[in-house]
């Protein structure tokens, strides 16, 4: 990749064994991997050599293969999740940083239903310069964070809720149409996107500190 | 109209000639009536005793014809509005409910985007029973009063804003998906509606309070 | 819950684990809960003890979890659902009220298609001030009882049907556009919201009773 | 045209020279000819020989170009509009019966949010075998119909209403989910659709009584 | 049921034991019933008294439940298919009219693709005054029988077909945007309405014939 | 362009100001261009030089800015077009093969609600081993070509027709459902991109030719 | 079939009866056939002398039953597929082709997202000409190739991602709409149909260089 | 603004005496303003004084009203549009960054049917560490700029283009399922929100310096 971003395979619409055969690849290479999107069942399909080799997470179906970066920054993220639901896209954004290196904080039920539990954390949530925002339903989370907190903020609709929710459609329009200004955002439910974006403005930012722009 | 609301008139879908026999019949009658929709233009197509019979307002484009009931009751409606572009329909409501004689406080420009400027106003809101909210985009503003106010919610989805927010299809999913419980949703731009529905309410508590449940 | 509603737990997006965790917390905080969107398949899977804690029902998936209120209030809610298939709707509409300590009076079977069905029983959908209307298909019902009756109508559309139901999104929009004036909707198959809203107007009522507004 | 349908002529697509063209030509083969979607501007872009040959009616933009059947049969066919807005395509489809020598008979504004209006005209609706029902936003009047009238139902979807109402794509799924069995639907604004369907099930009707089925 | 057709229990929506109880209760009334939409799961899952009183179609899904009327009228009524796919719909409504004592013609394999495969059954299809038409994907059969055949021409789409076929609403729109004029529209799958609606048409022309209009 | 086609300049976003640069830049070239979607309004707008050096037709809004390719092939396409209205958008193809030096032949009016009409066209048709067909609504005549003529067909859905026409998108969805096979699709009304492909197929076969294959 | 392309079978609607019946009728004709939509389930649900007749690839889905063509024809077609998950569909088109006789190139996993593996293939896809491209969510190889490459491309948008990909809706409005000109479009993972197109081609071209045009 | 971003008037949904209003208020307050969504026409309804004060740009249809700021930062962020009409939208987002003090490199008409024309500029673009890609129709711009360049890619899809094309949905959908990793998108046409997302990375790049992270 020469974008500067590790390497993530979509588990998705790939077979087992496929897998299995990125896996031999990348381990013949000694490269780690990023899984995303990787069921329980494909795991439990996979060689006892290769299951044995992912750091997996079942909340947010996602695996580290091989040896891992050591975390080489802190503080500059927070994953803020409007409910129990979006942990799961919360947590895909949390090990995509891991794996690059990059720890975040991760803040979760604070939607805004129960706004006292959104406003008691925005402090700790301010202090970071960098938002990722997970949202389902009517995703409302994003809009009164991009009121009060001056962060970059980028958002990810989830695709928790039902009828009117439209399979996240609904949160990923509402949070595009937002009447808080300078809001982005990912493709539902892609929580290795928002922290690909992340990422890229650190990289940004480290580039700019240096050319001193 | 045998279930107790206003008769009003649709003028959207009407020639001026149309209109002009409606009034006529009424006048006929000696009866009042509300005129929604109703343009600067059509209203300037009527004859001169008929548009001296209308009492217009332009932001809402509404008309009171005929005599009006007098103010029988105040303090129960809130009408609040999120963006300065809402107010039309925030109007459109409150004109609705003054035609049935029921007086409303609007409360306008408490968009989420500033959510300070909502707090500030959040005792006022919540000394009212029942709260119309209209708004646009992302409608956020419904599910913050929703998770902050006790009251019975009915929400009005505009039409304001472009791109995702699909001419108000998007403030009125994210208002039916709301993450806050118990709000009631009225078709986009439909002040005209949630008034109504507020004059069910009233009355519903009228008979309540008569049969003591 | 600082609105005055009581919590419910929706189940559909939580696993048993998560579900049984959250049951042993009520538990510890004495705490009775209403679950929705409960399945078969998950009230089976949680242990002994939690399952003989619920009263269950099929037809709505809900559960009582610990005590339950005494009825409070009869009489001010009407249920209407216009064909068998929306009876689990209006169910979990009836159990959420009854969970709040309020008796509801469940009308099934009434759709337009047999207007005779609906003629019989209009006098007692009549009595009662707060009427939730269920129907899925073209919900026709939700603007017949809009004409008929003056009572507040909270409608709920359900997911019944094939085709051009497309879901329950046709219901919704014709409840939505209804001829009818001053009908309120909530999101499809939402029986939950549609008690939620209705407990909120009951709420609404008593304190316009106290304020003599 | 070789199914026994009486050739019209479409005018919304087509310039004013383009129909000029079309009645020269139907001039000189000494035929008549029905031309809808005609507006007043095309209308009266027309030379004078050809507006004068024209029976125009500005309610259904229709024309009826030349000599005109005589009215051969009358009583078979009811046209059943719900709002006073439905009137143009009503219009529409009666006078494209008109022009095949069909009397029909007009009935309007009787949409169900005044279902007692529908009720008075009831009797009158059923003497007649062949009912086209137009209807704009819920489009409840047809499946009210569909549940008290035996006769043969078309049912015509208007581009009455906005917001949810979604240019009649709502009435058109309405009806085409309708609970009441056995509505058959023409596309959102075709009055000409629905009249050419009733003249094919009077030719079939025609043919069933000679061949004695 | 008050219009004349027969009642008809729509099994997709219902359990296995309320199946059974409407059985019961017909049974009791010594009436017959067509149930459409009984998979071979439910079927099995009947009583063995319930089962054996079921003459069932596994290529449609419908039971005959208790003795069937005689047929008492033929020839009226084809029903063309497009493909094979389209069986299962196409039987649908014959065994509709079959359950009301109508017997019908069924063709089939006669789609577009292949227009002499048509052009071999056109005279046969001719001889019939009502045509029920099963397409799906394109349609483009309606369309084509609508401008060769005079008879009166019910569209069922289907839901064959994948990608842009979008479930049925492909084949819907094209048969309700038909260039050939006077076609009508049943929902998708519908073999049930388009069968109901062919009854009501020869209901209507059996009253015409009496009045001699 | 190095992909062997000439340039073309869509006006439809661009200013009279825009279009008159362009044409200078080109003159000064010695370059000729082929205009699209110029309106006559448009045309009248540019400087009489620009306006004399250009070739304008009205019916397809285009137009050839200075000198002209003589026609260098002639038989290989034919442009087949279902009605009048469609008319334009076949001439937008027609005009853009003129002006890479390709005569075509177009044969219009002949969709399949007059099935006649095109039968009695087919031979000539056939003999094309080219055929661009444009249509709109249901566009049935992409399927009947489809299914009749051996040729190469590109389809070019038009916006032709109202409400369940959607615009274009039912005959899009309609040519890409299509029952018969091989048939490819460009954009709604893109007359400009069906010819685009017409002279890539052209050059293919050159290079087939060449080569042997 | 009359249009010179062979037989295949469309087998996701078919029961393995119903393709078992076509394959003995094949059988007793001494035809092949191919078999598309072939689920290993399926496959195995045939009689083992069925079977043993198929050569079956799992990646496509197809089968070929009975005796094959050699191949008359190679170097023509070129298959490109933006990312491996696309393989199926670039598979059922080469699959297709190698039915008809035709050798086919395939190029895979030059996704634009990492444009210098396209680069690197570009001088070999060129030599082709006629390319057939897949891919889904953005589809952005479609406009890369469309601009790089001038030989004739048909595009298969494919239903690989998730959210605002809507199951390949995304790709193919993108192809369509490609700002590269003269490309054309089959429906969502049709590699069949793309394949059908290039024969039709190769059948145009072959006419093309008799007639000398 | 308490987030650090400058007020801009959105003057879409406001009349000219409302923008009036607003400047009176603005200049007694000595504050400058962004405005957006100025027509020509509005502009000249403003009294002179106020069209004075304004500095308008009718590409992109901003003014600014009352004193600029210098500009305190350049070489960050490169705006880089598609298409020639692209570049109304790059304009919004380049005069929004100018507004609050910040240069920014516009590079135009560099769409990916002439790859080329990107690939000349590259290098340049590799040096903005933001770069913010505005592109309509397929948006394939922003999947090659994602997958060859590292910068920090912030997409604002335009409506440019007709059919397919959506009114700007096709290009915002390809956009957000973009093959290309860590893409961050805005609302369709959504310039200013664009810069405003840029100016929130620049903002955090600063905290980012200062803090060290
Ligand atoms: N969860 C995810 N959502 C979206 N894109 C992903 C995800 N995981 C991986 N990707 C992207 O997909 C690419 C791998 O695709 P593939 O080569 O098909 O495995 C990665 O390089 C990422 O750009
Ligand atoms: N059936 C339901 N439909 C919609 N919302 C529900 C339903 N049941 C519970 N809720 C809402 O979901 C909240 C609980 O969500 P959670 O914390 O994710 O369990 C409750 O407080 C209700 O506001
Ligand atoms: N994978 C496919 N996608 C689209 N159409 C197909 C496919 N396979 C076969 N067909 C078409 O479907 C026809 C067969 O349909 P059927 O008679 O239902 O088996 C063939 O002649 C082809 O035109
Ligand atoms: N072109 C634009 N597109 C989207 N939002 C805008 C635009 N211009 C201004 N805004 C936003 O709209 C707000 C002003 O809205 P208003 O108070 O209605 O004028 C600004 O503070 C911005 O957040
Ligand atoms: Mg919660
Ligand atoms: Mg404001
Ligand atoms: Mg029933
Ligand atoms: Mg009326
Ligand atoms: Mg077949
Ligand atoms: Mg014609
Ligand atoms: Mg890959
Ligand atoms: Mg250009």
């Amino acid at each position: 990749n020469r974008i500067g971003l590790d390497e993530a395979i979509f588990c998705a619409g790939k077979s087992v064994d496929q897998i299995g055969a990125i896996l031999e690849l990348a381990n013949a290479r000694g490269a780690g991997l990023l899984l995303t999107r990787l069921t329980v069942e494909k795991l439990e399909g996979l060689s006892a050599a290769n299951r044995d080799a992912i750091d997996y997470c079942a909340v947010s179906s996602t695996g580290f293969f091989g040896s891992l970066k050591p975390i080489e920054s802190r503080g500059a993220i927070a994953i803020v999740a409007a409910g129990t639901s979006d942990i799961g896209v919360a947590r895909e954004a949390e090990r995509t940083l891991r794996h690059a290196g990059v720890g975040a904080t991760v803040i979760a039920d604070v939607g805004v239903a129960g706004l006292w539990r959104l406003t008691e954390r925005l402090e700790e949530i301010r202090t970071h310069p960098i938002v990722i925002a997970a949202a389902g339903m009517d995703a409302a989370l994003a809009s009164v964070l991009g009121g009060l907190v001056s962060s970059t903020i980028i958002c990810v609709p989830t695709s928790i809720g039902y009828g009117a929710a439209e399979g996240g459609r609904t949160a990923l329009n509402a949070m595009l149409a937002s009447c808080a200004p300078g809001l982005v955002v990912c493709n539902i439910d892609n929580g290795y996107g928002a922290a690909s974006a992340a990422l890229r403005i650190l990289s940004s930012s480290e580039r700019l500190r240096r050319s001193g722009v």
